[in-house]
């Protein structure tokens, strides 16, 4: 049984899990949508009630059939890399190769729907409610006077977009930002504007979740750093040396954690959160792609080890996304 | 307790449930997404693990916990109609919307989610299988070697497109076309291409199913016509007077479908079939936002009420998409 890698060509992190497959003798096809068709091709064929399909890339030919599960890591565009790349091309591609996988009975990290659903952020915050997570109170609109009242109630507050990171080309990351006292709310009719009750951050928490398996990391504040430095309120833009180290994951904690992943038929998730004055984790965001190498490295866990055994597991898990003629409603 | 219809102004199909709806005194919120930020406003609190939320439009005021049910008709780009319309306003005003929509606990016609899987074509002809309804010899392939193969094999073939309509502007349907003899299949290698055995059509079938009820419509075969002009291959562009007229459902067809549905998490589907000299429906395939007022119209079915009935349903309904944190996984 196999695993396939979705990935582009240059991907460090797929690297090191691949590493991790290949000295357990799993087998790996890994192939990037964008060489499909050319590099990769496919065949799919539906007579008398059954299903026969193989992928091709690299000379090795496998059977949809012998999958054991799907990583979509950072899968480029299908038809990208086509000699005569369009739209439609693309299009054709990628519901050729995802719809013939989405009858597969492959375990997924994670499966296109969940992850989309995944990605939305005011999903995320009723999300993490329901599953016992403290989430700062938050506000999503487009009111102004409904902005207005909220800073009156929690007067501070950061801003950050409700989407993610900017769509241009390459993506940019937009980073939350405090907000001033006495700021003008009048422009939230314009666009939807997300605030947050800033939480009094003693530390940033990294929770790495694999299936079951949490690995959490914790970088602490500079003490002598200046609140509203960029870096100091988003991490990802900080500069301070203080590096990542393991942390325990409070039981509370994990358990909702584990309830998050399940509900939302998840494999994998890169939790962030705020921890406070009195050690309470603050729910900031889930990524259901995030990247774990930078934690890896600086806090030696075996984030990729503990991917590539996920992967490697032979049969169907519960809990993850299979397809859709497996699931239930309850 | 509300019922929310997403669609955009100019919207007849959406107009008949209207008049239903009204009817039965059912309150309805209409609204396109293109125009938020603007004539659409939202708002969603989360505070002390307790969420609100509201949708504005045309001076109406509406809880999002006050929804009963949502009908993802035929949406705009959400900020489409902005000011000052952009990528990023899209973005964020689409993940606004429909990341709050996502955590209610509305029935929805169709989940976002269920409705891009059952797009995917080769995901709907496995699923097809699976549920017992009877699938033409089909294969998806970039491998001209296959193509020839499943040829030689299946003499008599149509081609169609894998993904549907073409993304033109305005979009444009790709008709299905009979194979010529002797065909030289080397072009598959340059995009994944769909061929099936044609059925010898008597009857073109459409089956209209929404929830549990099921409507179907048969439109005989002009026994005079030119098997190979376009309309006889593909109903789409039929030109015959033979009207649509209202048809049994086989007992087993009615089972497989109602199946088809519930696994696949949709609320609303239109099955195309073709009809054999035996007498046998051969799934083609389903548009799970398909029209329906073309059949409505000739055969005096009653699917505009049969759908409002469904959206007007006070609860949560088995078999249907709810969301994330109310599924299970067997």
């Amino acid at each position: 049984m196999t695993v396939l890698i979705l990935t582009s060509e240059e991907d460090v992190t797929a690297d090191m899990v691949v590493v991790h497959l290949n000295a357990s003798g799993v087998p790996v096809l890994r192939l990037d949508p964008a060489d499909l068709p050319g590099g990769v091709a496919l065949s799919g064929e539906f007579v008398h009630g059954a299903f026969r399909g193989h992928l091709q890339s690299a000379g090795r030919l496998v059977s949809i059939s012998g999958l054991r599960s799907v990583w979509v890591r950072r899968p480029g565009q299908a038809a990208a890399r086509a000699a005569e790349p369009s739209a439609w091309l693309s299009e054709e591609s990628s519901q050729a190769l995802f719809g013939m996988l989405r009858g597969c009975d492959a375990r997924w990290m994670n499966h296109p729907d969940a992850a989309h659903q995944a990605r939305h952020k005011p999903w995320q915050l009723r999300h993490a409610q329901r599953c016992g997570l403290p989430v700062p109170a938050t506000l999503i609109t487009t009111f102004p006077q409904a902005a207005r009242e909220f800073a009156d109630r929690f007067p501070d507050l950061v801003v950050k977009p409700v989407s993610g990171a900017h769509p241009q080309d390459p993506p940019r990351a937009v980073p939350t930002s405090r907000v001033a006292p006495g700021t003008d709310f009048s422009a939230v009719a314009f666009g939807p504007t997300l605030l947050q009750r800033r939480v009094g951050k003693k530390a940033d928490i990294r929770l790495t979740a694999v299936g079951d398996e949490l690995l959490a990391a914790r970088k602490e504040i500079d003490e002598d750093a200046d609140p509203d430095d960029p870096g100091t309120v988003d991490v990802r833009f900080a500069s301070s040396d203080i590096p990542w180290r393991p942390a325990e994951v409070p039981p509370r904690i994990a358990e909702a954690v584990r309830r998050y992943l399940r509900d939302a038929e998840l494999a994998y998730g890169a939790f962030d959160f705020a921890e406070d004055a009195d050690g309470t984790w603050w729910f900031l965001e889930c990524n259901q792609s995030g990247q774990f190498g930078f934690v890896e490295v600086e806090t030696g866990q075996p984030i990729a080890r503990t991917v590539a055994q996920w992967l490697a597991r032979p049969g169907p898990t519960e809990g993850t996304h299979v397809n859709g003629a497996n699931r239930t409603v309850c």
